[in-house]
């Protein structure tokens, strides 16, 4: 993969939602623009972060903010331009390619926008392999590498830089400023060599994310052997199917909330419950956690195939929970004192599903 | 007045309560950071606006956050040259004195402080001329001049840059980071030319806080004639004399709230009940606000004659409520829509306390 062009878009859109594991946003929007911004600019490059210069400066780039207030108030373009130019003048350096920092949700998407608008290349790269709800739970941040200067704009002009002693300290002051705009923002953080992409990011992920999407949009055709197709190259399962009897939302701190509780198709006394704080966090079955960050939870419709964002969930739907493994770093002790379920508040022991371990 | 010595100090201090009007907390701690830095650096050169190079750049400073927490973390005299630095940096232009954004508390003295420490003059001024709980309720506000450039930093060493497309904002995205901030920061804003300073600025303040503080001394010492001379002098008078009956306190959403009921020493029949946020607000008896914001309330120990931060307030004491003109500019319309009992949800019409007008 070299560029990427229209035909990819939706493919790519399908491969974020299930990396966004119910959050992120739903990627229509993104889709959009990513398409006006390849008709305008054409395809976007896409470079490994081995092939550029070691020393050469990323723009790492994100929206953050409540998946919710995403859909209706997208960044307008001007945002991304912004908060990339502040740090490369913070920086006095100019960057050679934009980097995603999270591959999930829109942020799949958002940054090839960003790169066709930018004329750079963008990384097949990201900090995270999916999506998480805290900007501190990165690849980035277990290798020991701060997420400042961090940069962040809204679309109505307002501009913040941060310089954090910690990368938690940075996440609690972003998180702080996105509430007064509006729940939506741009941001950068994480500005890396391509050496130290090349080291430390999950790289290859935005392949990842297409190949996915590419076998998500099989089972959607209908192609023979293409649920196993897919939960193969995801090393994936179907941990559950059952129809969705509830769902409790609210937004407390920043953060979308919720619970959707799932009655199984062939068993009704079956019932999963999947916790959810922008993201789907732990899947509960008769009050055992059967999959937990920072491994996967993506739920996908049985009938269309479509997978769920949060705020796609709806009563009576049928859909199936597959749970995917995180990538082997995030599974370490110190990748699941990051991102395990007791960084999220949970009081259970992480258990890895099967799959790479 | 040329420089401010150590025999200023305790004077300083007592004015700083007065036009504190209950918040910016106990200027104990910064008396002793100032008598430090004085002892250190020598007496502290205080020189007008008017007699500064026009188009030289004055560096505001203040200290944000809960009283209550700055008494306890004082600033370590970093934070304030960091963003200094910074905010120089961002200029890209050297500043040629400090400039106080607040008198009133803590912050009538710090600015005296950092002066010792850069070297530099402190500017006779301020924007406020008494303190105010929110950074965009300045004479600068009302005169156009935006807040950004603002700079913030804490004693951990995390720093915060905003460039906001109003002041409001700028308070907004302050208040959030200094709750991540254990309450306690130090920051610029207002960045402004001696010519700006000249036309726009409370000039002359810090003299008005050292000649209050005197004759506060004064009453303390008991010279006879001493209160009435303090009155005069602030345009003041004595609204109410109680002893405190009942006093309720809590901190939500980053502000000190609190109200103190007071019954009437010589009519018991009669209470006054004065509401907080970080700075007395509003003064009621029988349901009717007797003052208001933007004018001063300030209460002061009868036997005493000890100025009390709310902080100092305890069951018992007998006060005198005293009532105080604001500047002019802040009665105006303009000045009650930026800083009036409305701006702080009172549903009341301004009425002024005798004084000026």
């Amino acid at each position: 993969m070299t560029h990427i062009t229209l035909d990819d878009i939706e493919d790519l859109a399908l491969g974020a939602v299930v990396l966004g594991t119910g959050g992120g946003g739903d990627p229509y929007v993104a889709k959009i623009m990513l398409q006006e911004a390849i008709e305008k600019h054409g395809p976007v490059e896409v470079v490994n972060a081995a092939d550029l210069d070691p020393e050469g400066l990323l723009l790492p780039v994100a929206m953050v903010g409540a998946p919710t207030a995403i859909v209706e108030k997208f960044p307008n373009g001007g945002e991304a331009e912004k908060v990339l130019r502040a740090l490369e003048n913070h920086l006095g350096r100019t960057g050679i390619a934009v980097l995603p920092i999270e591959n999930g949700g829109m942020n799949s998407l958002f940054p090839l926008v960003v790169a066709a608008e930018l004329g750079l290349p963008c990384v097949d790269a990201d900090s995270m392999r999916r999506a998480f709800p805290q900007i501190e739970m990165t690849l980035f941040t277990l290798a020991g590498i701060s997420s400042s200067p961090m940069t962040m704009a809204d679309a109505k002009g307002n501009y913040v830089l941060f310089e954090t002693v910690d990368n938690l300290m940075g996440e609690k002051l972003v998180r702080s400023c996105v509430a007064q705009m509006g729940m939506i923002a741009v941001m950068s953080a994480y500005a890396i060599t391509a050496a130290q992409c090349q080291e430390h990011a999950a790289n290859g992920s935005l392949t990842y994310c297409l190949e996915i999407g590419r076998r998500v949009r099989a089972i959607q055709e209908g192609r023979p052997g293409a649920y196993e197709e897919f939960l193969s190259y995801c090393e994936a399962q179907i941990l559950f199917t059952g129809k969705v009897a509830d769902i409790e939302r609210r937004t407390t701190g920043g953060w979308a909330r919720g619970t959707v509780t799932l009655q199984h198709l062939e068993d009704p006394d079956r019932v999963m419950r999947v916790e959810i704080q922008n993201e789907n966090l732990v899947a509960f079955e008769d009050g055992e956690a059967k999959v937990m960050v920072p491994d996967l939870i993506t739920l996908i419709d049985i009938e269309t195939g479509v997978p769920m964002t949060t705020e796609m969930l709806a009563y009576g739907q049928r859909l199936h929970v597959i749970a995917m493994p995180a990538l082997d770093r995030w599974r370490t002790p110190e990748g699941l004192a990051l991102a395990g379920p007791r960084a999220f508040g949970y009081d259970i022991d992480y258990a890895p599903i099967g799959g790479a371990q």
